[in-house]
């Protein structure tokens, strides 16, 4: 390895929403990385911040193209750079594609467990949540096509978003998959949002696949929302690209994030960026190695002292999604009694939606030393909670 | 003095929106400066920069503290902590203000001729402008109270976006101006936007009044924003304040901003801010005085050799109000000439609505030595327009 990704990072005090935690405490919730982000980005940051003016700034060419090149060589997909817009944050765009292609009180469709922030955009934007549950079925989950296609055909649906690949369960959605979504949401005129934040980061062998690079259907009727954030754990970059290849639409998302103020990119988010999409897929790899090895610590510990946990296999995403029900069904009251007697602070899966209170999620974006730690008082928090 | 106000910073190809121009043509237009910022604010971006972790971003209370700090100690009044709320930009916040305070189809009151993109806020979301156009005599503006008050009383208006200190004109208005403002606004249920944005850029001895801090009345039904964008020429930090003592108000606005995802903080925009307002007050008194006497020098230059302009006396900002009615009444017309034949590229007043057409706005940001070229190449675009 060329990176270190061991080093064990003091983040308490330094404003990290993470870590905002008891000096006990330890935080394997919210999705950012315990790992310092790759040189490149590091040394672009600091020349900008060296030259000292920080005047308007504009989204030159070459950030698309290096958008582009990361597609390319990373994904075997190259997007048109003309199909590409700046905005702020995934989260933003979604809230602002939410006001623009859907109405008030339609519905937004989502499959649960999902994202949770997804419910929020849908709901603080007035259209209800209409959920197609996933399937849970022998430890692995399924889209349920017969429930989908109902609620894509109810009049009121307009909007989809879709989390590709799929936080919490960690599933990389198959192009076979993808491609009868997107045939079934263009036959009921439903728009689709493509969150693929997390596309980049998944174990050897195992890519994903691009919403609107598997079919001409799923192309000009979809928004793919793609950000360095998650990969290089730069959330606070605020830096993110829509790639819209349908002209209407396109036109169309662009104005609400343009009256939004979304549109505008800070002065670090452009350097930045074009840094981690020329310079950082090494790094990314490496990153890449050390989560699959956390993963696969992670599973081996729970098969070994934890029998009543269950982790679900997902090829992408660092957080894992741990099926709890023959501990409990109310997973908020186990992760009370982790967090109070032991410091762990993980995710309850309800706020997910679904089936979501059966389970856990775990971030093990974090050094190995600190994922030990965690699993040892995942460990002894549960063994208090079976004790009760 | 300690800072040097005088080098000539070539800003070309550094993806400035303001410097986006020819190779031959001077840019006078877009408010940023062509100044490198304090150098507190680059260090301590780089230091957070070395840190490399850029997880997600909370609002300190040091970063509150820091805003409270500067305001007590440059403008006399120490606004209360709790009454703030950070915001990534002023404009956005507009936006979501007329958004969160008005009704579609609702009046929203300004004082032409003003920064046109108020304009732009009001109308994207569906609003109406009502002008209360500044009353021009004897080459000073004044408030026109009749026609204010008329139009505050409209049922149909409910929010005035107040420029305080005022773009384009340079006005500071005076605690009684205010005061009286405040009085019937309140009066007529009027919330009041005051946009501070340009407040710490005065001449030595007239420093500006912050809306909130004249009267009760004022405090009471106010959302103020202020920022280091202007100040320090950091625009692309993406930092702002919201200021708003009304508890009620206070909760709406937050709502509003963060539904719309502007209230959170890119990992720059907090250390940056604080660095700014904490150890920035020597070099902004060394800037004004620079922007000052910039003033003083394009002053006596009109006097000399361009007797048909009129320089509108303004204490603040670094924008200098033009009055060109016994050259043209389409300004439009003569900064096309002007930019065409000399490069130099100022802002026609027209945008800024009301009298704006007789006018063109200056920015003189920038080196003495830059500053002479702009009016050099402004008196021979003059001279080529009147020839014609
Ligand atoms: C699926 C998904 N989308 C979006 C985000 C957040 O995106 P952003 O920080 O760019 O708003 C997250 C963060 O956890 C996520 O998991
Ligand atoms: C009066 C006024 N308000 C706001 C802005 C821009 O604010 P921001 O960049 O924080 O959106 C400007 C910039 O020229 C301005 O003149």
């Amino acid at each position: 390895m060329s990176y270190d990704f061991s080093e064990m990072i003091d983040r308490r005090h330094t404003n990290s929403v993470k870590w905002d935690v008891k000096d006990n405490e330890l935080p394997m919730w919210v999705a950012d990385m315990d790992f310092r982000t790759a040189p490149a980005i590091v040394d672009a940051i600091k020349n900008k911040a060296d030259a000292g003016i920080f005047g308007y700034e504009e989204v030159p060419e070459a950030y698309f193209e290096a958008v582009q090149h990361w597609y390319a060589t990373e994904h075997n997909w190259a997007p048109n750079t003309d199909w590409m817009r700046f905005v702020t944050g995934v989260v933003p765009a979604i809230s602002s594609a939410v006001r623009r292609v859907s109405h008030l009180g339609d519905n937004v469709l989502v499959q649960a467990p999902v994202y949770n922030i997804f419910y929020n955009s849908i709901v603080n934007n007035g259209r209800h949540i209409l959920a197609n549950d996933l399937h849970f079925h022998d430890g692995n989950y399924e889209v349920d096509w017969a429930d989908l296609e109902a609620k894509l055909a109810d009049p009121l649906t307009t909007l989809m978003i879709l989390c590709n690949p799929h936080n919490p369960v960690g599933k990389v959605w198959q192009p076979d998959e993808l491609r009868r979504l997107a045939d079934l949401a263009l036959a009921n005129h439903v728009t689709v949002f493509s969150d693929e934040i997390h596309g980049d980061i998944t174990d050897a062998g195992h890519g994903y696949y691009p919403f609107a690079s598997v079919s001409d259907a799923a192309a000009n009727n979809s928004i793919t929302a793609v950000s360095p954030s998650k990969t290089f754990n730069v959330a606070a970059l605020h830096a993110a690209t829509l790639i819209i290849p349908n002209k209407f639409l396109r036109d169309s998302v662009d104005r609400g994030i343009n009256s939004e103020e979304l549109a505008e990119p800070n002065a670090f988010a452009i350097p930045g960026t074009i840094a981690a999409y020329t310079q950082g897929a090494e790094w990314v790899h490496e990153l890449n190695a050390t989560i699959t090895a956390n993963k696969q610590t992670l599973t081996a510990f729970i098969e070994k002292n934890l029998p009543d946990l269950h982790v679900i296999k997902g090829h992408a995403t660092y957080l894992v999604w741990i099926d709890c029900r023959d501990v409990t069904h109310d997973t908020q009251a186990l992760c009370d009694v982790i967090r109070q007697t032991t410091g762990l602070f993980i995710t309850a899966g309800a706020v997910y939606g679904g089936d979501g209170h059966d389970f856990v999620r775990i971030n093990v974006a974090c050094p190995a030393e600190r994922l030990q730690d965690g699993l040892n008082r995942l460990a002894q928090g549960i063994h208090t909670f079976e004790q009760k």
